[in-house]
């Protein structure tokens, strides 16, 4: 496949499967609705570019208003640079001299901004800021529910942010956290009333993004998702089906019987991932298959329970797959379809998927 | 990353995290053995690629006798086609003209062949050997417990054979089936006792292979797994820990309370995939600390409880973990680090990584 097919306005349905397609024009329509939201309660809106790793769609987020963009990995920070992006956040604990090398190169070119929240990471953080001779501005992380990444209590954080303070190399940006929550408000207080100015408070998650005004204290929303938004984003409320901008198209490759069909997207095209906490079972949603149940994955064939379904699929058919966690789904694809009404409009590297350095 | 830094023999633990180690050792040790086992039983050997998507590994295999190797997909085929691989099965129904275009131009190039479980894939491998002007070898799928692909009947399996010996385009090579089991010998017994003779009768799956020569009428191994080994093998008793051969080296990059620590290994990294129905929890085994538990995963966190662990890994620290499953890790990579006693080797690309099509 190549950029040459789109001139020739292919449609969709003739590239061949199974594949991931987008559909811009719900892209655009997403990116400008959550902007619209980020404006109007004057919120900084900090995109994740996970979702889509694309260096144009994040051009064209920081084009509507985005202040930055956020990568977890420097890698993915490498790629977006190259591309033009600034202003960069890597929401990320870096350890390490070869991390602080990579930071260093990167801070000489744009604006690097790092989230930490301990003592490795303030120190690799603050080599990069010296080797890049400007300092690097510093988000301390702190967890407000999720129980991964972020120091626990507010005197903890009042310890990392003097440290950071005192740190050669290092600016002290302000706080960080995912998602943001209730207690996120009361973290920020806490600091706030401990006489810390905090010039950014970054909240994230697009579950409760449609929420983050009413979280008072956070000055910035980090979303990724909701530009193409998933199965498990219409589960919980924050999308509908019409908001979803990405489907895998898959073929059904063999009927064995009556109540099962075997389609071409295995966990090498869906990824292994469930529905967290939830309600619909499976590995992606058949559009038009609501009663059919993807209730097995290899990594190549994908098993549809058809039992409850009253409609069933014939051999050779193509259908619509919306991915229940979309972000990884791009990470497993070296080339996403750009569509328009049903049309190609270009063949799309993937340029940051991959990167987990 | 190049191929430049072998040169000076660097140590495997010099490269930044997170990253998928091979040792060539182990790999090497499980190939001798598998081979000697095929041939102890006068079994063909055709690995499945899928597992290490290597081509200078897949001639390994050729080198040590296997009489040619498995893809799932066309594009896995091409890639090891470039290579110099010969006799290529494609263990999947292919089913649409582009898949037999493709079909065909490796066909001119190499010996192929596939499986089929339909009319739709018969007429697709159909259409490839004519294109070709060389029949292409079919091996009829069947069900022997899998519940996925494969016919379900010994009267689909006859009358499938008796379409692809109709067909033009075609030649036929006998059966296929994942994994062997004691159905496979019953099924065989009744296709040949229906008068139809069977060159190949292929069988697979790396955790019973031990057993494959028990299973009367299967000829040939499909088997990838072996290769590299993991958690999974280990569990059902098919592998050691001293015979898995990949484990990705990872960073403690967060200890926010006493019995947690991160670790820059999430499901970009391991893949979500669980040990099917295990009795193993987790998404992998830390070899150092084997009673933390690597518990939840976000795309580049891996979560671990630590409270069962009386030893607990310190902020920094560099780890390797197990997959649960190593050939959707191999897939999640674009390169890997090959190594022997430690030192680097060479960094590989993974040539036939995210090859879904």
């Amino acid at each position: 496949m190549s950029e040459a097919l789109a001139q020739e306005r292919q449609a969709v349905t003739e590239i061949d499967t199974p594949v991931p397609v987008i559909d811009l024009d719900i892209v655009e329509r997403n990116l400008v609705r959550m902007q619209g939201y980020a404006d109007r309660h004057g919120l900084a809106l900090r995109p994740h570019i996970k979702t889509h790793k694309l260096p144009r769609l994040a051009l064209r987020q920081v084009e509507l208003g985005a202040v930055g963009i956020t990568c977890q990995k420097l890698g993915e920070a490498e790629v977006m640079a190259d591309a033009g992006l600034d202003d960069i956040l890597i929401s990320y604990p870096l350890i390490g001299r070869e991390k602080a090398r990579r930071l260093a190169a990167l801070a000489r070119r744009i604006t690097m901004r790092a989230a930490i929240d301990n003592p490795l990471a303030l120190e690799t953080v603050a080599l990069a800021g010296r080797e890049a001779g400007r300092p690097i501005g510093v988000l301390v992380e702190f967890d407000s529910g999720m129980h991964r990444t972020g120091v626990t209590s507010v005197e903890a954080a009042l310890a990392l942010i003097a440290q950071v303070k005192a740190a050669d190399g290092l600016g002290f940006d302000g706080l960080m956290t995912y998602p943001s929550s209730a207690a996120t408000t009361d973290f920020v207080r806490a600091v706030r009333d401990a006489g810390i100015d905090l010039p950014i408070v970054s909240g994230g998650g697009t579950p409760g993004a449609a929420h983050a005004h009413e979280i008072a204290g956070v000055t910035e929303m980090r979303v990724g998702t909701y530009i193409y938004n998933d199965r498990t984003l219409v589960e919980v409320g924050a999308a509908t089906l019409d908001d979803c901008a990405l489907h895998v198209h898959a073929t059904v490759v063999s009927r064995p019987t009556e109540d099962r069909a075997i389609l071409d997207c295995g966990s090498k095209t869906l990824s292994s991932d469930l529905i967290p906490r939830g309600v619909s079972a499976g590995y992606g949603l058949l559009l038009d298959y609501p009663d059919a149940l993807i209730d097995r994955l290899s990594e190549e064939h994908g098993m549809v329970d058809l039992s409850r379904s009253a409609k069933k699929p014939a051999l050779g058919e193509r259908l619509r797959v919306l991915p229940n966690h979309v972000c990884v789904v791009t990470n497993l694809h070296d080339e996403v379809v750009a569509s328009r009404g049903g049309m190609v409009e270009g063949i799309w590297p993937v340029v940051a998927r991959g990167l987990t350095r």
